[in-house]
């Protein structure tokens, strides 16, 4: 395994893989890797020739305030990581090569980053779809896998692929949790004791909700309603949102639930916020 | 020469090419071809295995009120001029096929956007940037050219592929020019004889300023008068601008020439709005 620092080393390992008609698998990562990374990489390996796995805090999409600056890191166990998983490819980038002097241009997604995590972050998708589209300038995969449990990101992910004529097939991987039900998450690493115990409410909400539904409740507003208040019973948990949306468009499902749609969440405790989902089919 | 309309066959056609390890040189024009474009697409013939041209009127890049509607098309006439030069590929697609129901993504040009056609076209480089994207994409070329004409086009242009990693080479063909000097444009399609008469009132202004330049003057406000009293002087002239600006970043120059600068204007008559440029070297 190889692991490239600089964007235009990158760019060219690539270029010549693709002038001979190779094919290129990614994973963008922001690293603190955990089982839901590697999985997204196993499930990439598999569909070309050469797995890259990227990892870099891209600042541009923190606002001032979050916390890019503790965000967690573990480089050596990270690289450990990926050799692991057969990664051919670690790239990783500093701040000041993938945002030089000068940089200027950004990518804007649309409405669908409004909703959900778009309220409370509101450039943070701006930082998403910019650093990814760079990421895939320089990494050239016809496959890019992403988790699912950022799922508003995965679909301005995929409106940002088709919006611009990027020729690149997006997957999205399914959320990897801990035995309690907290889905993986490097930002779990924030948490205290008391809290994360206190956690395992989101995905138990969820849990509660697909339950009420498959026994009949088709009420958005009850659905809602059951979630928020499993989640505020506990103490430390603060309610970012709880939404029942369209999976594709993000728009909020209106009276009743008529076919599959999305159920997001986003809890903070203390100055961590988790997000979490499930689709719900009525 | 092959006419392709559609843009996942333009991107087909491409993705094969490039898997064999060929190399694809691109010209995107507007069409109404003449002699500019014509230049632009033998600097591009000769420097890769196949030349790809793209005639779009992008709607992305006309404000309400703009000569969308108008715009000039000769789509017999620039089939046959392309075929002239050696185009591969005329690249000829719909607006809905390029911008399908639900688009939304944009790509956002900084502020090398905002100067010159930026102040009386506020939207139209984020307009021209997000197709620019979009056909290198579709046609996936190692180089591109565009006519320096459109000076800050190019500039904005060469900042987004810098910025969000494109691996391509962009090229500014020289401005090509009628007998009495005036720059080659399709809009000069829109002009009366009368205002074609006075139309050279443009390039004229940029010869006496680079003649005053020549003979020691150094004074950005003396040389920008200079121009501005010339165009003024033509009865149907009414400046948009004129405007001494660093070549690279766009921004003003203060004070005296110390180094070459951009000498660039634009000047309507009537409906029609013309630019032109020239490079001052003190």
């Amino acid at each position: 395994m190889q692991t490239i620092l600089e964007p235009a080393a990158m760019q060219t390992w690539a270029r010549e893989r693709r002038a001979r008609g190779e094919t290129i698998a990614f994973v963008p990562t922001m690293g603190f890797l955990h089982e839901g990374h590697l999985s997204l990489m196993r499930m990439a390996r598999d569909r070309a020739d050469h797995l890259i796995v990227s990892i870099f805090v891209n600042p541009l999409q923190f606002a001032p305030g979050e916390d890019l600056a503790t965000y967690p890191r573990d480089e050596a166990g990270d690289l450990a990581k990926c050799a692991s998983v057969g990664a051919d490819v670690v790239f990783f980038p500093t701040p000041a090569s993938m945002y030089p002097d000068g940089f200027q241009t950004r990518v804007k997604p649309g409405p669908l980053a409004g909703p959900l995590c778009g309220r409370s972050r509101p450039t943070h998708f701006d930082g998403v779809v910019t650093v990814v589209l760079k990421l895939f300038n320089l990494v050239k995969p016809q496959v890019a896998v992403f988790g699912r449990k950022d799922f508003q990101q995965l679909q301005v992910i995929r409106r940002m692929v088709r919006d611009l004529d990027l020729d690149v097939e997006v997957l999205g991987g399914p959320i990897v949790r801990e035995p309690d039900g907290v889905a993986l998450s490097s930002r779990n690493a924030y948490l205290t004791g008391a809290e994360r115990a206190q956690a395992v409410c989101l995905s138990q909400s969820l849990g509660l909700a697909e339950q009420r539904v498959a026994s009949g409740e088709a009420t958005a507003a009850q659905i809602i309603e059951l979630v928020r208040a499993h989640v505020t019973a506990h103490p430390s948990a603060e309610v970012d949102y709880v939404e029942l949306v369209d999976s594709e468009e993000l728009t909020p499902v209106v009276g009743t639930l008529t076919g599959p749609c999305l159920l997001a969440l986003a809890v903070r405790f203390g100055a961590t916020r988790l997000i979490d989902n499930r689709v719900l089919v009525p």
